[in-house]
């Protein structure tokens, strides 16, 4: 059985951030499930400034999610 | 006696995030409880990108909330 | 002596949902005091998509507060 | 010598919720210090959904903060 | 060697506040280093009252931060 | 093999200030890849009150998870 989110731990925070933009993409697809439309809007919001911005916001908090779940990567320091 | 939110201990990060995306759902049908409006929105808002990123940054404050309740399934690590 | 807001403590993760779209209300009767002016918006504010979520994601900040006092309902899990 | 914030502790959850509603609009005079100009903008914001939500979400933000400062009020429950 | 930020620690929750105010601003500045822009912009979103609520969220979030850095400066309870 | 995000531990609050701020613009950079449109943005949105205050949030946001990990930098009070 395949899971897309099969755990928050990540190796490193590099691999934590992207995890958190992953979390925060299947939102939108759960959304708007047709990849057409995604498709349609994406070169629409990649040029928007407050688009982006606001991307970057949910990125963010799913961050904080992430990185607390790894206890920061408390051993890589 | 049922209810829609008996815990918020899920089996799976992954049941975790839909949990998130449900919670994010109950409160605009608490606003507006009228199936048929509901039914008119979507797809004017699942076509507009500023609207499915703000959808996602509220299932992303819901996933944070629900991480948290299950100490982010720190055993699945 | 009564008060609207007596604990947030609460028996379910349901009744805290409720408390937590309670607490959302009452920062916006705080601003708007004139329960006609609220009535008058309510309609305008209940079928635009934008106002709903936006409406969701405090409803999803307060419900993180009243989910950490009830230390999450680690009890009915 | 005077402070208008001594202190996060309140006696009751909603003398907290209260001292949120007052952390919301510190930073509001701060940025926009003559009392004049905020008085000809609350009437305007006072009747516009969006805002009325919007301000509801800072009071949501800083009552997390009041809360988790008063161990969430624990021995009033 | 001089930091505009040596600490997150201050003696008051009211320096606190401050601090927060101060954080949401640097970004600000960091995004657009020309005071002279910065100038013109100020009166604009002073008399905007989606504006001032926006930065009032700002601090909002920064204040959280601060707070938690400084225990909810428990020991002035 | 280089990362541009070793570890969230960082040796002020200043510099963990500067690492919020990046990762602030990683995300836009990851949804517009293309720099030639990024440059194209940055003097629209530098000049934008709301898109800088939105920048901000999102820097506060980070901020708060790189100051947890940091343990609020304590050893500097």
């Amino acid at each position: 059985m395949t899971t897309w989110l099969p755990t928050l731990k990540t190796a490193t925070p590099e691999a934590g951030y992207d995890l958190a933009a992953k979390l925060a993409r299947v939102a939108i697809k759960m959304t708007q499930p047709d990849a057409a439309v995604r498709d349609t809007l994406r070169p629409v919001y990649a040029e928007d400034a407050d688009a982006l911005i606001a991307s970057s916001q949910v990125v963010a908090t799913h961050f904080a999610t992430v990185a607390a779940a790894n206890d920061y990567w408390s051993e890589t320091s």
